[in-house]
């Protein structure tokens, strides 16, 4: 059984180099990691358990479906950590209807079935973040993903620390597409679930990030914001 | 000689496909469009000819180099329509020196030269641009961008008439990456260059547009806005 957080959507992808994309978001609860400013708690904290819906894969695809009108689309996989759960079944269910998938993972746990996806992002946590980094276990990631699935990198930037990390780290792969996203300033939280984030704040960041890029000639670097905050601020399921 | 408005960056790319990746935008000047709704009415009116600089396509690429530090990146061009100048021989040398290229264009114009480009960004216009479509000359940029260009169809909404127009135009390129881009509500004109464009008028368009999309089954479609404008309002030269 996988462990259903929320399912909403269609709506558009808000971040990395699929912004913009229609997409049915299928979050998951659960999660081996608690950044600092994490923008979906109530998919990663043990204290949340109650709310996560254990589901079969023929279920999450009969949802998707439902909110879908049974048109194929592509069904991102998110969380918490969805790599943390089952869903080979449902990548094989999705695809034989249709569906592509992509996932959005820190690389800390591979699955056999990363081989099997449209698009593989990962997103290792800079220093702001507060997690420790496992080398052995991001490789295991991308090795799992081999030749067939579209593999990116996106790294989220809070401040100056972050960015020289970001800098040390893509260096390390220069053969992975490479989006870079300036961290919310101010996500919304369970205990503050109608918080608002300080719009001009992200702004300031996102114009910070596109100067240090551009000045220091590093054109590999796309910068994307997370477009759903610019047009939803912290609205939950859209 | 190549009559150039413009040579400014780098910045990021604020619109289509490309969207955040980093560039130098090579903007020309003079274009068979006049569409009602311009922001770059300065690269398009012959009343600012005087402004347009005759350069080789050497030292186009001399600019961009001293921009850029010397080092590669993608190369926008921009107009105005690019399509009705010499810009084989920039090609040439820039690809040369490891530099790659998109354009922008509206369809009216084909070169042989775009068979060389690496993106070719085609924005025939809705209804409300006002302008007339040649089906011809369109096939004609496609066929000329050959099977090694990738191409992506660009197509701005305004309003529910250039939604409607937009659904029939790209069903009948069902092969080819489909940006639907909300219009800027209010652009800077060359009258009132100052001009500041309503973000939350922007934003509400944005927001129709993703619920059209999605209500639609659309999912063909992906829905970018212009970055640049959310960044830098209707500032010039970012």
């Amino acid at each position: 059984m996988i462990a259903i957080s929320e399912i909403f959507g269609p709506t558009i992808q808000g971040e990395g180099a699929l912004t913009g994309v229609p997409t049915v978001f299928v979050r998951t609860g659960g999660c081996d990691f608690r950044c600092s400013w994490c923008d979906t708690l109530y998919a990663v904290e043990a204290r949340f358990k109650a709310d996560w819906t254990p589901m079969s894969a023929e279920a999450v695809l009969a949802e998707v479906e439902r909110l879908s009108g049974g048109r194929p689309l592509l069904i991102t996989l998110s969380g918490g950590n969805p790599a943390l759960q089952p869903l080979g079944d449902l990548l094989s269910l999705g695809q034989a209807r249709g569906y592509t998938f992509a996932i959005e993972t820190q690389g800390s746990k591979a699955q056999d079935w990363f081989a099997r996806l449209d698009h593989l992002t990962l997103s290792p946590k800079p220093p702001s973040a507060g997690m420790a980094f496992s080398q052995r276990r991001f490789d295991a990631c991308l090795a799992a993903a081999g030749v067939n699935t579209q593999v990116t990198l996106k790294l989220v930037i809070a401040d100056e620390a972050d960015y020289r990390w970001a800098r040390d780290f893509a260096a390390r792969y220069p053969h992975l597409p490479l989006t870079l996203q300036p961290c919310n300033p101010a996500p919304a939280t369970p205990d503050e679930p109608a918080r608002e984030t300080d719009l001009d704040a992200l702004n300031a960041r996102l114009r910070w990030l596109v100067d240090k890029v551009t000045a220091d000639g590093w054109f590999a670097a796309r910068v994307l914001p997370q477009l759903h905050v610019i047009i939803w601020n912290n609205e939950r399921g859209v």
